[in-house]
């Protein structure tokens, strides 16, 4: 019998953040033996261009080495396609198009979560639909979560260039680096000064800032989204809905 | 160019033993970018028959799937394959013979760990070459390790009857229920009493057991070795003979 529902899994962007996406969709799988996890197929080839320099103009497209893993996890019989990967979103659309799967939105996952949120609630509840953008200088340049959120009637606050260069950056390299209580206690102030200004909801956009926070044990959690936790609750919505339409719950 | 090497992993038994065993292959990589991690496709298909009932006798055998799983990641270009999972290696052979990929044996791994421990070392040495199995049942009624250890010279400590079912087993299903208090309390005992008896080096052949450990900071850990990392290590060694046979470092 052909698979009805296989996952592709276009990772490698970087590894860690494909094994982190991985180890949330299965602890967040509701299954009682290894049979009732969601079939899954990981490209974790990072031999891809980098996507910030070709974003910048500076340097090659990371396309062709991205269309050859979509051809690849089609292949391998992948009937929905993830990118546990923020900045790869950028060339999404044409990994659409040559694409037999249809490919998963990180940010269309991610909204999923904060309007489920909000579901049912009056105007002065549409009135608190502001959320802060956690994120790489270059993340928030590509502007892959602000216009999507702000056509579905959000506001969206970012942290300012000092922000960004006393806290976040300094922040996320000193995490890089293991130095944990420094970068976390830098990484929660440049989310607290979002929360400071008005955001109900922090999107959690670049791996290190979840790590950060759980190390701090951070109140701030509980206002936050982590896409790649967001990403593994869409896939295992489709992969139930799956499950039901065949009748094996 | 086609890849001079990938690494192909045939997972799925468990999903997260799957994930473990990649979050240590990315954590012992010497990488400086994403660039540096070794290209990986994983075949995280749990769709398998039980391997516990099909060693009993008292199921149907994993073996096409597992074929079909091989046959797969051959296709996706996979040039080295491993199994983060011990009870499947009751079923290599066959695997290996309808690979044109070469299957590298977890045991070969962790025997290599333990030997690198004992190198260049004289006869007193020898003497000392006793490992503790700390283990399941199945497994080790498979004799999956102990055959090949002893054939390597290597003397075999086993927990007693009693010992698995007062402490090892009870301690296992504390440890998936997350119980982690009591369930690693239990499994330290069943490792200590191996190295009570004698033993110089326990192999953690059990994905719950590290864990535990590791929740107890358990002095044990210095003597341990940990399947799922051996099998990482060992992947490195031959991902960065091809490397420096590229000239590439």
């Amino acid at each position: 019998m052909p698979p009805t529902f296989r996952l592709g899994v276009l990772g490698g962007m970087g590894p860690l953040a494909t094994v982190d996406f991985l180890h949330k969709l299965v602890l967040s799988t509701p299954a009682q033996r290894d049979q009732d996890h969601v079939p899954t197929v990981v490209w974790n080839v990072p031999q891809i261009a980098d996507r910030q320099q070709a974003i910048a103009g500076a340097g090659p497209s990371p396309l062709p080495q991205l269309l050859d893993a979509v051809a690849g996890l089609n292949q391998a019989g992948a009937t929905l396609i993830v990118m546990p990967c923020n900045t790869v979103h950028h060339w999404i659309e044409p990994l659409r198009r040559a694409s037999p799967a249809p490919l998963l939105h990180i940010v269309d996952a991610t909204l999923e979560v904060l309007e489920q949120r909000h579901a049912g609630e009056d105007g002065a509840g549409r009135a608190e639909r502001c959320v802060g953008l956690v994120a790489t200088k270059g993340a928030l340049r590509a502007r892959l979560y602000q216009d999507r959120l702000q056509q579905h009637g959000w506001r969206v606050l970012e942290n300012t260039s000092e922000e960004l260069e006393q806290l976040f950056t300094p922040g996320c390299y000193a995490i890089k680096r293991n130095a944990l209580d420094e970068g976390s206690a830098l990484l929660e102030k440049a989310a607290a000064a979002l929360a400071a200004r008005g955001a109900r909801h922090l999107i959690l956009a670049c791996t290190e800032v979840p790590l950060a926070l759980a190390h701090r044990q951070s109140p701030l959690l509980g206002l936050s989204v982590d896409p790649n936790q967001a990403l593994a609750w869409s896939v295992l919505r489709h992969w139930e809905a799956v499950q039901g339409a065949q009748g094996t719950t």
